[in-house]
């Protein structure tokens, strides 16, 4: 992506190894033809901007962070409108631009709420004045007291029949509104959640549009108290964010403005529910969900992409024509990179999947089908929580495989880590989120003797029988080259597991409390279960018809790479339930060597493939030339602590202890 | 340790649990009552002095955090100075500032390496002066290119007959010196590492004192470029220090600022060995270690207290007694942060063990016995390892359970864990430490034939017939708390993992390729030989005679959790190398569980026994008193970025955008 205009490519020999055709790989990394250039435009677009500079922003403190962001929000706001740019392209430009933001949220969430779960009047109302951004918008969920437990938020809204308006209020401190995004400083509006009440009765919690800031001089509106929560992990990073708390003394809105395309409150303070099924909200979350999922590769192929270009440069120790070994050539190195590497495509391709899956739940939807809902609900909470767990851990030894030098800001990853990391919380806590998939699965465990078949991702498990006797017939190293007999060897561990939670769990009197006991272990089947499900998708996209030289055998190498790498990491499950046995392992750890052997050559085309400018990636170790030391060096000098020679602070608090005279220490 | 002064403990019923007494396990914890009066009574100083406040660090810029530093060093040495406190008390007290500073490395590096490496002339000269401070030295070893292999160090110091001097330069950019604590801005001297050129001959990399800036005015000496390497990951955590980066142009020193304990250059330029065995400096780097895992314990312990606190204090979902369910009941979260804290304990004992090694080992190396400094080294190399790298995740994992709010910097654990991380990387990168620690597990069992009996920690090999044949005895759950099993399998593990490497690595014809081929593998192995000694160290603890009621009960169910707890991680390890079954490993898995349960009711008290102040912590969700949520509350409005509702860049960027009629847009 890079031009290099005349400079030195210090990778060029690297690239020169590759086995297969780069662009076309650039296509599969990107979706389509179209995304491609897409994406490479908005990139572009972005790098080439000076407005949107980023290297300076882990230097400034909180208030000239915020006012950076803001500027960036405006100036890109500025350019969406200037260049006609659609949705899609607007989107992208906003990733590229790479600092969080209040539109984040604006289009994020408040925007997709609006149309979620406003009825047709509401939408006509509000959609204008958002997509205009006439208002801002933010989501306001999580309170101080509660995060996962959406049902137990505290915040009311009771209806008041003779104003025709409900009274929103905070009852407790921990029913302050804590952490969204764009509400500390920003948001005109939010869609806040609250317990429904009328006529002394509850209803569950809602979301109601209430306006939070004045319009003419953006200060908080009578009976609202709104601020900023403070510093959050890391430089720059959310920092960027005004994430906010916001208190409610009896606030009152009119009726309308609660979002009541399935649940209406009449005039009267009747409730009733519509005719839209409640299932739809369910399809909203897929949709989120899908997103982080195809967010999480966006993450770790960032971070892979630095981690793999400056292990390309950096040499250390043993010597090859009189020059140190290029780290990337140790075992150590690639035992620890590529299998990150090959999580980076395994997740693209899961992520893809994960947006048909979506289409084709609201499809079923409109059909009033729900019945692929729930097994769709499952599998996107299961591959939210695996994917980020993984990502967020991934982040860090990528910094780790940089050695001292990914501790500085300017390798890029400190910042990254700070910035993804909560993806593991927000949408879903990772623990509670697989706790949910573990329901169903045990679910489906026990309808297995009804006759019911189960569907999509939980397929497998109709042919429980099967798999609970199956023998692994991997005899020589290279039987692991064959996706059926790693995929048997996935089904069957992951159906023994839950097999085994499910009987575990019939010796208890008491379901709910076997469940609560035994959540370790069903947390262990989940995981298993969703790592099947992304090894399955990476198979399944090898028997597609994949376009350019190599570009396939690429794939193959690292889907051999992500299960069996899988495979050692959880090597407990696979033997304990017999699904392998240990020589069949030993078998597979060798095969894994030859295949980062196949990888290597190919490991910085492979990265080259996500199409990532130096803008983008913001690190100098990652660099596409290569050119790392003398950029390192002059970065160090470009710091403003190095102004000046004497710092702040010498004359008062260093040059008299140099010059005094201690005579009386004990030291 | 809190005095609570008419306030209200939330955390008193929890308190009210424990079986065991609190003050006895304060005393096994802090090593003896006299350390644990000592470091009490530090800690109070520290805590009750206004002057060392920290909780407005994470909002400064640089500059002022830089001078924010500076001044609690002073007022640290101040302290010290007027309370004439001893050595001991002193290192106790700048622990507690809790602000990594120059006198870190001043006290840390420099000294120990004039103690370690100059002779009596030199210690001599130099000692007084740096006692008193009236120099500041640091240590200046890694390069830009060079971190791990210090003999690929670049920098040369050239004898120079004709002026008996030592000429010290840089060659190359790579060869700049780049990392050193305290070199950016305040040392005035610095040991120096470089290649010893005399004659034109190469004698390997040695130290020399180097003054690098005025006495008078602080300006860099000529020859000299030195400056500060620019922010670093983390909110506050490193960037209270100046790492540096420092370049000669062909300094001169006179040549008695070479250290020259083990090594001399003559007035002729001849080199000398000294009679002073040059094992010496692995002595040195065993106390160096061993101080490092000591850190790892106070490290991870700060972490556990925080989230274990926090998990008592916070509900989410289920329902007791109409209020939610305390986190810390869950046994997804007691899987997750029991392990933790029987990990917190474990590296404290094992790491007051390797104290008592380090003397034994300086003790033989006075009487020139050289027998067990390789496996002491070995030892303390594979310790450092492990406890480091466990310490990081675990201070991440603690961050994670306490849900969202780990990620304000009011949690006190983003800053705690950017400012641990740099221990996997420093002083050995752990993953060349543990290869190390393979070579030598390599050669012993090599000679295990041979009839020479392996010492120390690695003498259970010398058994290695015996526990390759031996068989797991356990028959039910409670046949896992017999201390004899749990070590003998964690012995049968690492003796078979050693046995099958080396016999893997006897069919290549080429050692040392063998040795980079199978490198992952060699790590497995001595990571489990680590996590063996971890274990057998904690049993050992538990046969001395430990007074407190229940002390010593608590302290054997934390260590079954330790060591099968990691059973469970690693049960691939254990199960492929048949040295436990499946049923024994269910069986184990169970008994986990049970410990679990025992620890519940302790677990507030045994985070009570490290007898951390709230100065400490510094965090709001670890507070002693448990009243968190109304000081999150008060702590967000503390923040200088909500000092006005309106922010800066308001008017510039966002009401414009609010304002602007937008027609054209395609959105």
């Amino acid at each position: 992506m890079e031009d290099l205009e005349g400079g030195v490519d210090y990778l060029a020999d690297e690239r020169k190894k590759a086995q297969f055709d780069v662009n076309a790989m650039k296509i599969v990394w990107a979706g389509s033809q179209h995304k491609l250039q897409l994406s490479d435009r908005m990139a572009r677009l972005v790098a080439s901007d000076p407005e949107f500079k980023k290297d300076d922003r882990v230097r400034l403190d909180r208030k000239e962070l915020f006012k950076n962001t803001l500027r960036k929000a405006s100036h890109a706001w500025k350019r969406i409108i200037e260049l006609r740019l659609t949705e899609e392209e607007a989107s992208q430009l906003r990733f590229f631009v790479d600092q969080p933001a209040y539109t984040d949220l604006h289009w994020g969430m408040f925007v997709p709420a609006i149309k979620g779960q406003g009825t047709e009047e509401q939408q006509a109302k509000w959609l204008p004045l958002a997509y205009r951004m006439q208002i801002i918008g933010c989501y306001a969920q999580t309170e101080l007291g509660h995060g996962s437990n959406v049902q137990g938020l505290e915040t009311t809204a009771t209806f008041d029949p003779e104003t025709d308006e409900f009274v929103i209020h905070s009852p407790t401190l921990t029913s302050s509104k804590w952490w969204p995004g764009g509400l500390g400083k920003i948001s005109t509006h939010a869609i806040v959640y609250a317990r429904l009440i009328t006529d002394g009765k509850e209803h569950g919690v809602h979301g109601f549009i209430v306006q939070l800031r004045s319009l003419d001089d953006h200060l908080a509106l009578p009976g609202i108290t709104v601020g900023d929560i403070g510093m959050k992990f890391g430089n720059a990073a959310y920092n960027t964010m005004d994430n906010g708390v916001l208190r409610f003394d009896h606030v009152r809105i009119p009726r309308d403005q609660m979002l009541m395309r399935v649940l209406q409150v009449t005039r009267e303070g009747n409730v009733v529910k519509s005719n839209i099924p409640r299932q739809l909200i369910y399809g909203t979350m897929v949709y989120v969900r899908q997103t982080i999922v195809y967010d999480a590769s966006r993450a770790l192929s960032k971070a892979v992409c630095i981690a793999t270009r400056y292990s390309a440069v950096r040499r250390q120790f043993g010597s090859e024509n009189g020059r140190e070994t290029q780290v990337i050539d140790y075992k150590t190195q690639q035992n620890r990179l590529f299998p990150l590497l090959a999580s980076a495509y395994a997740f693209r391709i899961v992520g893809d999947w994960l947006s048909w899956l979506y289409t084709d739940v609201t499809k079923r939807l409109q059909a009033n089908d729900f019945s692929t809902l729930p097994e769709a609900h499952a599998c996107t909470a299961g591959l939210k929580s695996l994917t980020t767990s993984v990502t967020a851990d991934a982040i860090e030894e990528c910094r780790k495989l940089c050695g001292g030098h990914g501790y500085l800001c300017s390798s890029g990853l400190p910042e990254l880590f700070a910035v993804y990391v909560p993806a593991c919380t927000y949408e879903g806590d990772n623990v509670v989120l697989l706790l949910q998939v573990a329901r169903i699965l045990m679910k489906t465990v026990s309808q297995l003797g009804s006759g019911k078949q189960p569907v999509g991702t939980m397929a497998y498990m109709g042919r429980a029988e099967h798999l609970l006797q199956s023998q692994c017939s991997v005899q020589k190293a290279e039987d692991w080259l064959n996706p059926d007999i790693v995929l048997e060897a996935f089904e069957a561990r992951s159906v023994r597991m839950a097999v085994a939670c499910a009987k575990n769990l019939s010796e208890f009197s008491n379901p709910e409390e076997g469940f609560l006991e035994l959540s370790a272990d069903l947390v262990g089947a989940s995981t298993a279960h969703c790592q099947l499900i992304v090894v399955s998708k990476f198979i399944e996209k090898l028997q597609e018809d994949i376009p350019g030289e190599g570009v396939k055998e690429q794939l193959q190498a690292l889907c051999g790479i992500y299960a069996l790498s899988i495979m050692g990491k959880h090597l407990g499950d696979f033997l304990s339930t017999g699904c392998i046995k240990p020589k069949q392992a030993s078998l597979a750890n060798d095969l894994l060597r030859s295949l980062f052997s196949k990888v290597r050559p190919n490991a910085i085309a492979l990265v080259d493939a996500f199409n990532y400018t130096d803008h983008f990636l913001g690190s100098v170790l990652g660099r596409y030339d290569g050119n790392v030391y003398p950029k390192l060096y002059e970065e160090a000098w470009k710091d403003p602590f190095n102004d000046t020679a004497v710092p702040d602070g010498y004359h008062e608090y260093v040059r008299p202890l140099l010059k005094r005279q201690v005579r009386t220490s004990r030291l």
